[in-house]
């Protein structure tokens, strides 16, 4: 344990384009992917058959699902019954944190991380944090990024011998449109990803929800087709 | 949710001494208590069965066992087949990170209790970090706690408000025999509690392993008899 892997490095994948497209610029730097997915009791479990999709089309070296029920402690549209909203502005969206903000969600899912990173001597872990369509969420901002990479260094036997830990969020400051445009030049097949907050039972997305117009505006953006299978027409 | 409740306290309760006695001590500051234990995956799930009885024992006003796989990843004695160590010295025990450190574990904890704690609107988490008999623990450190408590207000809804939370970890510079002394005076009852890293399968400790020696010495030197049921004598 801990003997240092320069090549290896942990990836969040959730299955949505950005830990995609993520995965992809970290393999695209030569590095060997130890893919982490979390089940946190979100209603979108339609997410993890993505994640493990994209993972295979990755070919990562290991892809762990691992499960925490942050359902047991309530208030969020994504885990507990409350309606994810629906056909909202851009103005509306950049107002305030939204609803479906789960607290400390990537506190909790850094931390499982830099665990597997530890024990694989990896020091690096990539998470598709991006801090522009995602303005109103906490923990996708670079200074959240910044004090999480400290914590590690701190928390760790690996960090206190000097084996440095890095948070790598490459697609940190881009649109959805750069993204798009980025990881199709990597070859990322995005019809393998899903980004809907509330998918119908047979896992298509909605259309409507913030991150279906998030996505849907980015594909168009790039100039990319957008390979997503709609519920309804948008 | 986020409702401010300044009475409320999330404490992580391992079912161990020094996260019972954190506890009396948060109850006893007038804290009304949400407790929160992680199953993740360690040989000693006797621990659970402490922290269920010290839970109820303390009245808290919830109690949720929150089950984290950490074994997936691998790498420690508590999750993984790597033998406990016996009968090691004082001076062996503080040489060096213990073979028993489980990577990052303070830190996802942590996380997860801050999850909770911003759902219901608490901003204090009590942890029973120690620091004299865990020192080979990087994150049962002074600098590590402060990292995080700067860390949670960067993360979450509520730090980014103004509703700061507050790391709180009473022991952290005391001896196990201050402890014990501590929560003798509160009137905790240790025989609920449970500490031992290799139990028999009837749940007995077996003295001879660091964490039941450092028990063990404690009540020695607290002068408070030792409640613990060993599996040989000590």
């Amino acid at each position: 344990m801990n003997e240092p892997h320069p090549q290896r490095a942990v990836i969040l994948l959730s299955g949505g384009i950005d830990s995609t497209t993520t995965a992809a610029v970290a393999r695209e730097q030569g590095f060997e992917l130890y893919a982490l997915t979390v089940a946190y009791g979100q209603r979108h479990a339609v997410e993890l058959d993505a994640a493990r999709k994209v993972a295979a089309a990755l070919g990562v070296a290991r892809h762990v699902v691992q499960s925490i029920d942050l359902s047991a402690f309530g208030g969020s549209a994504l885990t507990a019954d409350i309606a994810v909203p629906k056909d909202r502005s851009t103005v509306e969206m950049g107002e305030d944190i939204p609803i479906t903000y789960v607290p400390a969600r990537n506190t909790v899912f850094l931390s499982l991380a830099l665990a597997w990173a530890e024990v694989l001597g990896a020091q690096h872990i990539f998470i598709g944090a991006n801090a522009v369509d995602y303005s109103g969420y906490p923990d996708c901002r670079p200074d959240f990024l910044r004090a999480f990479e400290t914590l590690a260094n701190l928390a760790t036997k690996a960090g206190r011998e000097g084996k440095l830990f890095h948070i790598e969020a490459p697609l940190l400051m881009l649109t959805k449109a750069d993204i798009i445009r980025w990881g199709w030049r990597l070859g990322v097949d995005y019809s393998l990803t899903h980004s809907c907050y509330d998918p119908s039972p047979e896992g298509l997305a909605c259309g409507s929800c913030d991150s279906c117009q998030i996505r849907h505006r980015g594909f168009v953006e790039a100039g990319v087709p957008d390979p997503t299978r709609y519920a309804a027409s948008t």
